[in-house]
């Protein structure tokens, strides 16, 4: 199969509307009035973002979905995605034995998406590659509220949603649960948009909760103040710290009023006056973390 | 330099309005009412793409004007653009040593370019990989009214912007000037806006006039007559049969009505009630075009 068999069987399949079957130059997209576009990327390399020897369809669905879980910190509504897929003249992976074998794992992943998702492929490109598999997603959404890292305002609640550290344990086979999580983590769609127009700032925890509070604090120049005990760990009696510096968990955190109604979620903290951010133990007292550890000061 | 210094010295400058300084999961876009957002993607991979030893600053031009090229193809104007970059993590090219000295070199490449076809950067995706370098690069732009490959009618003309063959003579150190047009393609945006409303069907020539006018005359169901002797070659002293059916020439082809006004274009057919495409000689005899020369029949 040449590169124009090989889409029209498996990737024109996956097409929504202004995709034009795959067979241009181009997509074409209506954003609805009022609304606006939110676009994200994200690039994942094989030995680097998954492991050699993942199966396509998970690797698909993994890359799909830490593009959603971006849209989902913006409060949009999935629209579409193009994909851009780099494929090895020789593919590594188990099982698969040709290039049409792994496009057919990997397509049967991201239709099983677009359905849970509500999203369809708008165009693309497919490749040759002398290194490693390489695919590159973006995504679109629309939402009439965008929620940017920047807005939150002091007083503030600080929130998560779900359990820190899943993507931590799951990348180091802690239990069933958490290597589900990190090979499929599970974007925040309802809830995100559930925010719009609550939220004062969001954004999703993908480089561990510590160094992702730091983005949002240098976004919105507030400081903060959050209580240890309060995070809901993935696994309480595993170490606290390996869970809120790991990566990959795709959960939101966000800042709002401390009276606003608000979707399913654990508050950790305030925003304070004070700049920085100050990390409190069970008693109350400042802990210092910092990489590699945390020491009382 | 971590990355996200990395992104923040070299393409933090380069970011656009709805870009958010590149610190946020997304970008904004907002669509003027009664225009279609047009998206447009291309990977260029190193070994496959470009040959490596291509200077840092040719290959993010050559990655941004292929996607310009499609969205003159479609008459849009350039909004912005997504970049996706895969840094070997020992970068091989001529002359570059670090990540970094890399990086400002494509960067210093891709503002020229900006400045050139008033675009900007609004968002991407800076990863490492432990294969060759790779770049996708997705573009945004709007029309009120996208031209498609479908479309074309019986008794249009055939038209072709500039020459054909400037890719493949290029690639081939035909010429100081093709090989200039090879590493920096010009992509025909002027003329794809003035085509608005006129051209019945457009697309731009990557795969080489043959393989493309296929892909044409597929979309809109129309046969056509093309006459070899009115082809503008890029040089008419060489094989015209390699310039016909090389790629790279990033020209647009296209279809409108015979007493149309046009931009600076050849008409080389017509598009005609008989299906296929007929190709004739100076003697209005056909000839048979198959891979790797063609025929008389």
């Amino acid at each position: 199969m040449n590169e124009f068999d090989l889409i029209a069987s498996y990737l024109a399949p996956l097409a929504g509307k202004g995709a034009l079957g795959l067979k241009d130059d181009a997509a074409l997209l209506e954003v609805p009035a009022g609304e606006q576009l939110i676009i994200t990327t994200d690039t994942l390399n094989e030995g680097i973002h998954f492991k050699g020897g993942t199966p396509p369809d998970k690797i698909a669905q993994k890359a799909l979905r830490v593009n959603l879980s971006d849209l989902a910190a913006k409060s949009a509504a999935p629209l579409g995605y193009t994909l851009n897929l780099s494929l090895p003249v020789m593919p590594s992976h188990d099982g698969v034995t040709s290039r049409e074998d792994f496009l057919a794992n990997f397509c049967r992943g991201l239709a099983a998406d677009q359905a849970a998702f509500s999203i369809a492929l708008l165009g693309g490109d497919t490749t040759r590659t002398h290194g490693p598999l390489g695919i590159t997603i973006t995504a679109f959404g629309t939402t009439d509220a965008p929620l940017l890292r920047s807005g939150a305002k002091v007083g503030d609640g600080v929130y998560v949603t779900g359990k820190i550290g899943s993507g931590f344990l799951g990348l180091h086979d802690h239990s069933s649960e958490t290597v589900a999580h990190y090979e499929l983590p599970m974007p925040r769609l309802s809830q995100g948009m559930a925010l719009r127009g609550i939220a004062t700032a969001c954004m999703d925890i993908s480089d561990g909760l510590v160094q992702d509070l730091g983005h949002l604090y240098a976004a919105s120049g507030v400081g903060a103040e959050i209580e240890l005990a309060q995070i809901p760990l993935a696994d309480p009696a595993y170490d606290r710290m390996a869970q809120i510096t790991g990566g990959d968990d795709y959960e939101l955190l966000f800042t709002a009023p401390q009276d606003a109604e608000l979707p399913p979620c654990t508050r950790i903290g305030t925003m304070t006056q004070s700049p920085n951010i100050h990390w409190l133990d069970e008693q109350g007292q400042n802990v210092s973390i910092t990489k590699g550890g945390w020491q009382h000061f």
